[in-house]
């Protein structure tokens, strides 16, 4: 089972995908890829968005996740930035939900909880457990990292049974 | 000259297509298509955004709109209303940035101020404003006068050289 997760935003969106591979009963994660997707300053709003949403479509078309788990509507500065935020969550909901992917949703709070053990773990410490998580050979950029803390959250979601949140995606 | 111009909201976009004629000097304004993008309730999120995106790039491959105006920043209950209108905003800007139209931007207040003459103007008077200034043969829904409004609002800004919005589009 594989899963993409996101950490949206404008300028810089990160984003992951992680496998679980079970042997022997117990599943263990790899990522199969990580990266962002970055903006120049100098690009418009709409091209960074059509640039979202086709980079995110790339990584879907080559590595084929069945589910995706993103980044949950978090307190932000004003209603200006929530619009804009909303609409770089939205590329990538759009990227995802063109290929048919389920889209769950994880508190920042609830993701940190998941991986370091602390819901207000900073974002150093997130770096050092995805890395340590995942055997990474490197530690991952914050906004990378985000990405994989918001995919390895989902599958310990899943995989102890726990409530999914489809909150991103509701009807 | 054409503009496409919209009125976005997840479960109903209005959009319109407009077109300026200009004949012995003066400018008038024709309605070439109008309509709504309408997500049932039973959709999800993501599959609204993607009828968004779709629908608005057929009007666009259709009518060769040349600029977009869109409705601007209004305000909205919450953060969580903020997300979604700009998901379903961000989704119409993704079908015009695709195919390289400007877009503007103008605050509702402004749209009926051109339109109607105050800035409060309810939904019918500006449906009834909108038939009458594109001499339509029937009175459009509100997201449709919404959406017209908004592409004469825009044409009156460029036609009267004010200064043009394009803060739906910023660098």
């Amino acid at each position: 089972m594989r899963v993409l997760s996101i950490d949206p935003a404008l300028r810089i969106t990160g984003y992951a995908v992680i496998e679980r591979i079970t042997s022997q009963g117990s599943p263990t994660y790899q990522a199969l890829t990580y990266g962002v997707v970055k903006n120049s300053r100098k690009l418009r709003q709409s091209g960074c968005l059509v640039a979202i949403r086709e980079q995110i479509s790339d990584v879907i078309r080559k590595y084929h996740p069945e589910q995706c788990a993103i980044e949950g509507v978090i307190f932000v500065q004003s209603y200006k930035t929530a619009i804009t935020l909303g609409a770089a969550r939205g590329a990538s909901m759009i990227a995802a939900g063109e290929h048919g992917l389920e889209i769950f949703e994880y508190a920042p709070r609830r993701v940190k909880q998941a991986v370091v053990g602390r819901g207000a773990a900073d974002k150093q410490q997130v770096a050092f457990m995805t890395r340590a998580l995942l055997k990474l050979t490197e530690t991952p950029e914050p906004d990378e990292a985000d990405a994989l803390a918001i995919g390895l959250a989902h599958f310990y979601a899943i995989d102890s049974n726990r409530p999914l949140s489809n909150q991103a995606d509701p009807i």
